[in-house]
């Protein structure tokens, strides 16, 4: 039995302030295939060392920017192995084009670009450079989402005949933006976070995860965008009809402004003898409800789960897992692609793994409801 | 102190096999204002006298069919102060009509009618009568629906932004109206039930308690209706969007075919500083979310309620009310009414008891729902 | 067919400020087998009075005390079928004993008597008179109780291992019975309330309730008791182990200064291979766990519970009932009971209602709590 | 600003088949304070090495047993900073001292060790050697937990009056210990585990976490300890009356065959004006119940709680955290007082970090609970 090395990852983004960057950092970390080594934090190189001394790396590996990193790291022989990129989203795509330029493997924040258009542009350059690229709709790694995804796989409930699928914060229900809140104030400037605001930020991972759970597509949507805050440049409501390639419909609906709600995507959909439910919040049990017998809570870790489930379960039934655990399942599945990447497997990611195809989906949708909002009515997918 | 006799109660539909007939005698009695006392059960003579003799009410006054009761009745110095219609819908509005005419006061199932051009001859035919109309939308009557609608009134939330209501139930999943399952047969018997399937039976119920708890009016709304079941000949499933007289909007679905809900009414409403949630399977408990601080859980008859709220409750809290109980407010509440009209009063009717004009609007709404369906898009209310 | 005219009900207690009293009245007519046609509301005649005009009885039969009642009654051709005990616990024998004698059919509020003393005469009287006697521990008539009571009897779970019961509320965290409160005022008066606080007022409900579900004895119990409200002459919080009759063990606390609880009367029952538990403040669901396969929730009124569930469903699963209708089933099946013994049964009560011999072992429970706490150890029940 | 290198960590136990010692390896590591450097990992060399090579460790640093490592270890300059123990019980005190021995602090799984005198021995040790010594009582870690134990220090409740404690499993219903299951082997086996079963392995989880959120101490003790499943060596199955410092009582409950739990740490403290409610998994939520006011549920990072909830929440509200995050800051606290003994502090242990004081006082509890239940009665703690 022979182990490899960690993998080096040098991360874009998560300088001082910034959230998602060491969520990254611990995820992608915590299962023991991946070590951080450096970085370009921020664009003040300043500020950049800075956040390398707090993340504990080689002074040196911190940067002043993604290029120099890239130059840098290519030419040391212990240099990075990937990218990750949690930047605003209007430098996902040079930075993505830059590192897969210079043949590095790319681990990505969604969405994966700021426009469909460049998600198409970076759907080709994917393709051509034949390198792994992975995104990180951290959803997808809960045990209980791959377990709803299993159960709808196989059929449990019938053929799928209704969605309903929410997505509701509370946090931007006043104009944070205006008082410095650097989160607030990328997401809702369209120069950074492209032309979707809640839908973007948190409808993209709506619709992924629906598509991800239910094995189904969405092939026709109705919209209807709102800004609800004065003064505001980007939608933060959004309601949606949506059609799914097997005939079902049902509702998707995002906002930022459902004052009181913390972070509550819930998804349920429902097939002719069944259903399930499952909450972001509540993430290690899954409601299933049947026709004909009791309600049931399938709790993550338990031995009556597929194995896709069990797969990803770190401790025993009982012992929640959560966001960062979630998180970092994606990570350990992009190590395990990139380590068969390396051994020669030219098609390493695993059907788990969001990438580029649900990268370029996310975007559709995006730019689709926007579309069918300025329509008010139907649109094809 | 001097304590009226109990009012006196007939009852149209209720015969064996029925559900909500029962349900109406339970409710209408439970708090000692009301007694049944005639009733034409049945549109068989026979079913409707065996019914009576369940009923325990003199056999003499189990009629063969509401005309025979009104005529009988009204020569009786004994005679009913009331009628109360539980036929399915098509029977809603001939008996209304035979009851006002025969100056009865009429308590009515919903919805009003079979159709909203029968709704505006109801609404007429109430007016000139002058007569009390109570309509039975169940769910007005729970406490904390009550509390709901005081903390809108109050402006708790501040101004509302959004609104999210469902109801969702399964039974409807298999073609049971096949099956000779007599409550699934007239609901998707357009004869009898009228152009509403779904968004009749429940989605009405819906619609209501959104005006209801928000106090708002839907001054538009777009929907979508699908007959999910192969061969049945209503709507089975419906999603819409609405929008507000105050310029709030969100979602109000509905669905007998979403497998394995019993009976899942939930009500979500957004304003600027915090929110609320209500469902009728929990109804003692009122959700209330802020967006700086806790989240709270109102319970049924505790003294921190509103007055409303404590003034419909009979026992402790921590003791449970339920559907019943609910149901037994609107009775007693139309009781007072009939009491206070008896005494004089032209204009009795309290402003949480759901009479003609809500009728109106319900059949409203099922009417819009249909031309919205039709034409693809947004219509006016 | 023939229906019976509905029986007639005497009440003792429930004048004005009384809570229970008018529970029985609304619980007893629910059904529609039954109706108040007298009572001795309060030993005031003034109020007995207005009390009778309230309930809408003929004004004659509100009489000044139970014995006046008792007599009256029993010289009417219409007079009373039964009568139904609501006074503070100390007149709970004087009452049914002078009830027995005019061989007037009892229905009691618990607990049976004020000592156990009491109980085992009152017991004798019973037996002696061979009359109907029922007790309203009001938690038998809940259908998930039912439902359980079924499951445990059925071995679903094998043989029984542990308990844990528990009953807490919080509204004596304050010595309200110096304040004028009537509730809390007898409740803490030994000469009322006889010598149970806590353990009486909702002890006797937590034992009672455990050897109802499950269908074992207690054999044995070690209990410590507090009066944690200084002055207080009662006890107001219990701690107890208990052994059953099968070897299983566990614990049954109650507690009236638990602040901040309402009503929160738990029951979890553990076997070999499984466990169930329920919440009186959730009455409509079981919650069933497995050794080897998911949670499972019940819901009242669903196919597939069992008969003994199902014969007491009103209203299809999904509609919540209340304690009002757990009370009146009990009501119900004492009407049937009462039906059956003027049939010529001598035997007529069914084994799911309290009667007697429920109420003797409440009072032991009492007696024996008392005991053990002042041995501070283990005691034989 | 200088960021220090990551401590180094040497891991005794973890090797294949262990279930705690990984979930120490990522607690460790998760805040990028701490590295994995050497283990001895198994009592065989060979599975040690196996294990060394999975954790990807430098094979050199897979040692054959602790006495080696500890040897080894202590040679290089690079050697470890601390020893974490996550053997079977019986191991901790050998290990634990010839690391103190050794000049080397140590991280220990609970329980301290086997037997309340190895408990006295080691804290004499630890007391001698001026060593940091921190035990991993996990629950501790919980943002949730900090909160409850905060409100309890600001008195937001009055004084505490009554507890209710229990922590059910039911993974030992059935005798897995005969089955060559790992887990349940040395649990059950005295010579590994020490006198105490369930009230070793999870008893004292539950005691700790009594008095480290009330902040109170348990004084007597009245247990009743059984073992359950017949064959099985040590108890399965405690119930408990403790008594604390302030006069307060309750209840200790643990069980580890209460079929169909599967780590339901439940705790409830109730005081003059309120209580708490928190259980480990629903962590992220904290239930708080006022005498005269709405219910609460305080969620995790939320803005509103205390310093000490909020230093450790890594991830916004509405993100859910789990036990390993818990765990963690169990390892970021005790990383932090490593460095600041390092720096010359002598005394760098928080008071929020359990250390031997609470390891003898778990081991005080195994051995009072056991004399408690010889004696049938109260013993003084």
């Amino acid at each position: 039995m022979t182990e490899r090395r960690k993998l080096r990852m040098g991360l874009v983004g998560g300088g001082p302030g910034a959230f998602i960057g060491p969520v990254h950092r611990i995820a992608a970390e915590l299962d023991g295939r991946i070590e951080l080594v450096a970085g370009a934090f921020s664009q003040s190189p300043e500020r950049s060392r800075e956040a390398g001394v707090k993340f504990g790396i080689d002074p040196a590996r911190a940067y002043a920017n993604y290029q120099e990193m890239i130059a840098a790291e290519s030419k040391r022989t212990d240099g990075i192995d990937f990218i990750v990129i949690t930047t605003p989203n209007h430098l996902h795509l040079p930075v993505a084009l830059a590192a897969l330029e210079a043949a590095i493997p790319v681990m990505s924040d969604k969405p994966a670009t700021a426009t469909y258009e460049e998600a198409l542009a970076l759907e080709a350059a994917v393709k051509k450079s034949g390198l792994p690229y992975g995104l990180t709709h951290t959803y997808a790694g809960y045990a209980m989402v791959r377990e709803a995804r299993a159960m709808c796989a196989a059929g449990k409930f019938g053929a799928i005949r209704k969605v309903a699928v929410e997505y509701f914060q509370g946090w931007l229900s006043k104009p944070l933006e205006t008082t410095g809140h650097k989160q607030a104030a990328w997401r809702s400037d369209p120069a950074r976070s492209g032309k979707g605001g809640a839908i973007g930020d948190i409808g993209t991972h709506a619709f992924h995860l629906l598509e991800y759970i239910s094995g189904l597509e969405v092939t026709a949507i109705n919209a209807t965008l709102r800004t609800v805050v004065p003064g505001r440049r980007l939608d933060d409501d959004c309601n949606a009809f949506v059609r799914m390639n097997n005939g079902a419909e049902g509702t998707l609906a995002c906002s930022q402004v459902a004052a009181g709600e913390l972070n509550e995507m819930r998804m349920r959909i429902y097939g002719e003898t069944g259903s399930l439910e499952w909450r972001q919040q509540d993430p290690n049990r899954l409601i299933v409800k049947w026709l004909d017998g009791p309600e049931e809570i399938h709790h993550a870790a338990a031995g009556y789960l597929s194995k896709d489930a069990l797969a990803v379960a770190r401790v025993p039934s009982g012992h929640p897992e959560g966001y960062l655990e979630a998180f970092a399942i994606l990570y350990r599945e992009f190590a395990d692609a990139l380590t068969a990447w390396k051994d020669g497997n030219r098609n390493p990611l695993p059907a788990t793994l969001p990438g580029i195809v649900a990268g370029v989906r996310g975007m559709r949708f995006i730019e689709r409801v926007i579309e069918s909002n300025s329509r008010e009515g139907w649109v094809e997918f």
